[in-house]
């Protein structure tokens, strides 16, 4: 396929990607941008900032480097989190798609600081282990380049938890929101709207039984690889 | 009737009553699975593993016999719960549907690791009383056959209590999430409804009154047999 | 205007008003009712029990005297809490019209066995002081006529407490859920709108301050007297 | 434009307003209005009190001087609220529009007589700072000029407390629910949508950490001064 070709194909599922997130109940406003990298093309492309969902065009993505500069002339902002996208996938080889939002379940959990745990089988389907929350930016960051080191204490935070980003695809920003990834768009979305949703079962589950636990390693495991994996057997070959 | 014709009718049933759970807000993504056994025709009718919603077709609808081995050529593969759905089958004689969600409300307590009491005549219309929450599995269960297994640990929640599965049509899974069944799978299905509005109700009613106690057993068997048994006088003849 | 002819629009409003609860998010399944009574005329019209709300006409509205005898041949039974209906009737003078749900705030009041106290505005400006809730039944008044005690009881909790069922139009039943009535179906089915509201919001306050107090008298007076009596001067002439 | 032209947009917009509000979740049945302010032409257009959303009309809107009298013959009641914006108008001299709910979430706060503390970035975008919940009025002024001394009170909590109306578009009335304003009824909408949003995530965020401080000044600024003044840096030039 032709390069112009590629890019418009990416451009048109970043857009239907970032439109099924308020579909969703994911984003209200436009509070979230999804983005898609092609490492071999050398190309990432993502929601403009703050453009509305009701009027935003597939010719409106924005088309950068993956160094984070402009491609195209007349180009719209692109999102203001870009930095963090261009990090992410600096780090994360294995990630092509990244989907940032603050939707309410995952955002309680960033602003209360904490991981989610994995308290029952939803969560084990999708994330191996708990959803890290990241430690405080310290004020120089925060004011030096605050979506760069956004992406940087997210790699932090998963290269010192030895968490392979894929086996735990979302990460909750303190005081911030969720981050999600995946190896195409559609499943850096999938996992958006399961996030929210493990989010949601945790914080009823604490209400319901402060002294809970997390659920044992065997039987995380056992969800997990049911459907990960050369032995899952969950769904259609 | 054929034997033919009435699988299909099963499969036409069983997929009616799968597409009704994401209509009800109880199903997100794929996650639940509908079923249904004709004891006599030595058949068991369940939905394909994985397959979304939106795409999915009557046809698609698996046919098993009652040992859980595949009837049809070119089958799409089962849901990867059959296991559990066959061992119900085989113990709880009355029930002829099987319906498995991760509804919200519902996995709240199956992550919580409790029983739903009955704190009101909504519960006791439908769940004679407490819906049990099953103990948690072995490592080894889990390890060699863990739908199996799963579905064995409800019979014995079952039997050990002495609970009649048509007078309390509903489990929830330590650590996992609700099965509800009945004996149509349009029952079963309601029950499924009726489980997660009930279980809202009781973590709802914890919050407002950490001391509450289920209700008298007097206003329990009022409810219940006003709907169920020789003397019900609800609903039309 | 005839009795036919009246009885005919009778049907219709109640007709209306019932179907008005599901829409409103109120009422799951076929689980609440409404009824209308006209005293000049000597007739109650209520839904019938146990009909799904897509298959209902208004045909199948239920005729009842005034004191529970059905009034037509070939008449669907009436909703199995009829008898509570007709006590309230008996003894609410000023009322004309009758509602019952489960709905799903109020029900977890009920079920919390509390009144709902009056923390605002949003309740001051409906609800002339908190919201009762019975005193439980005894065993033998469930076993020997319930629903008839079940009205009993809302009467003796409203004469006991001295309160006028139109200053505050709901109750909560001990264990059960929530009537609320007016001297229109339309106003009745507006109060149910309005205690679901109001109750959720208690609930939340009590969750945000474990300390907080009813608002003082004046605000209470302030805001339901803008609404109700002679100085009103809420809404247009 | 002339100033019947002025007038009619006003009225348009204003109208529109009000519309998305029950759209948005925000208001139930008729509580709420917004209005608008046009200094130059000394016109406030305030929606009619108590009408219906579904009958309400374009040409209901209510036209005012800045002292609170009708200029239009024939005109319906203005909402009842209206000495609140009047007053509001009249002090905060950089606000164009005005938007009073009585939001689920907001209303929790204002009922449990709390500020609502800056957790998180969603909160920083548009609130500079927590969200004032005013003192409680006195029974004289709850007597004597009730919505005047609601718009007092507003006042004197900004002056008190040194926030600039503008920098901080939103306040809860102790007891009653949510104000909320902006350059225009777009945007006073849109901080009505918001603080709906900010004030449940922070309900949510102490659930799950019952410990929590509010963010730190400097990611509170970054993420405000991201959206506002000279060096704001999101969405399109």
């Amino acid at each position: 396929m032709d390069r112009k070709k590629a890019i418009q194909e990416m451009k048109q599922r970043v857009y239907e990607a970032n439109l099924e997130l308020p579909k969703q109940g994911l984003i209200k406003l436009t509070w979230g941008n999804v983005s898609e990298v092609d490492r071999e093309l050398g190309v990432i492309v993502i929601k403009p900032s703050g453009v509305s969902y009701d009027i935003m065009k597939v010719e409106d993505m924005v088309v950068i480097d993956l160094e984070g500069n402009l491609l195209e002339e007349d180009s719209l902002n692109p999102s203001s989190d870009l930095a963090t996208h261009v990090v992410l996938y600096k780090h994360f080889k294995a990630i092509n798609a990244i989907v940032h939002t603050h939707s309410m379940q995952a955002v309680k959990w960033a602003q209360a600081r904490r991981d989610i745990p994995a308290y029952g089988t939803t969560h084990a389907d999708t994330f191996y282990g708990p959803i890290p929350c990241t430690r405080q930016l310290t004020r120089e960051e925060i004011e030096t380049a605050y979506e760069l080191e956004t992406g940087n204490v997210i790699v932090e935070t998963f290269k010192e938890r030895a968490i392979d980003p894929l086996a735990c695809p979302a990460v909750v920003v303190y005081g911030h929101g969720p981050f999600t990834w995946g190896e195409t768009a559609e499943k850096a979305v999938l996992n958006s709207i399961i996030l929210d949703e493990v989010a949601e079962m945790a914080s009823g589950t604490e209400i319901l039984n402060a002294k809970i636990d997390p659920i044992d390693s065997y039987l995380l495991d056992k969800h997990y690889y049911r459907k990960h994996g050369d032995n899952a057997y969950y769904g259609q070959k």
